[in-house]
């Protein structure tokens, strides 16, 4: 039988969270506020990716697999300053970290991540 | 019990699709007319994509995440014109479009997908 | 019901290798052997790879999706070599591989793989 998808918040070109077959998938996620500097972008992408996966009725301590794109790999230790203070030291997904050109020169992190249900 | 998997189209290196607990992956998908530019490309790439869906089982509608490598993020407008006349603006999956050099210096695109069957 | 999640050799920042629904992700493994060259390099992450798989009850012949970061896309004839020796040319799972900066200079290769147990 089909699983059955749920996809939520969809625009012309992706969904921000799409379910199946008990996971979570998030886009790639960036920060709005594009003036807010490495801790600040992503502070502001992991509250987003908070509240995508409670619209799956899952949480943070469910993360499975993360995917960190940073304009500039030395960005790596703001990063992770508030990535730490976010996952508070428990529960952590498995994670891959790059340097990737994103799709706005002030776009400093791009995070996205699969989690179960 | 270890789940089935099953690999489509395996050459030396790697299998173009395989399925494993209801889930569907594609390697990522290059064009093989690389003079066909971003459109031209991201179109037969698109279309390799729903041969393999197809193999397995499922279709575009039931794809949940993809991820878009652009050899320059400026080709990201070319790419999402070809990308919604595709999907035709429905079950959009989520999506990261990141810059990376592929491998070589004349794919311009390369789409990876996972989708339910 | 909500999944399991396992995780193994968890960090202040993230996990070696996670499982749940079935699925086993293992996070991007880089070599600690940084003056190993391409080769010597991508034999200790797939030596790695093995080991955390065996950690989760599953195996390189399990293998469903990999991706490999080059910090350099000229390396992909010498992380190929290693790779096919290591698959042996069985049980190929897709792939997709892509030049990226990675956390240190001399990191000429990661790579990270979902798995099915």
């Amino acid at each position: 039988m089909a699983a059955t998808i749920t996809r939520h918040e969809s625009s012309a070109v992706y969904s921000k969270v799409v379910e199946a077959n008990g996971f979570v998938f998030t886009a790639g996620i960036v920060a709005a506020r594009l003036d807010a500097g490495v801790a600040g972008q992503t502070e502001e992408i992991l509250a987003e990716i908070d509240r995508l996966l409670a619209l799956c009725g899952t949480d943070r301590s469910r993360i499975v697999s993360a995917t960190i794109w940073l304009s500039d790999i030395r960005h790596r230790d703001a990063m992770n300053e508030a990535w730490q203070t976010w996952t508070g030291g428990r529960d952590m997904p498995t994670r891959a970290c790059i340097e990737a050109k994103l799709a706005h020169p002030d776009m400093l992190v791009e995070i996205g991540v699969v989690a179960a249900k």
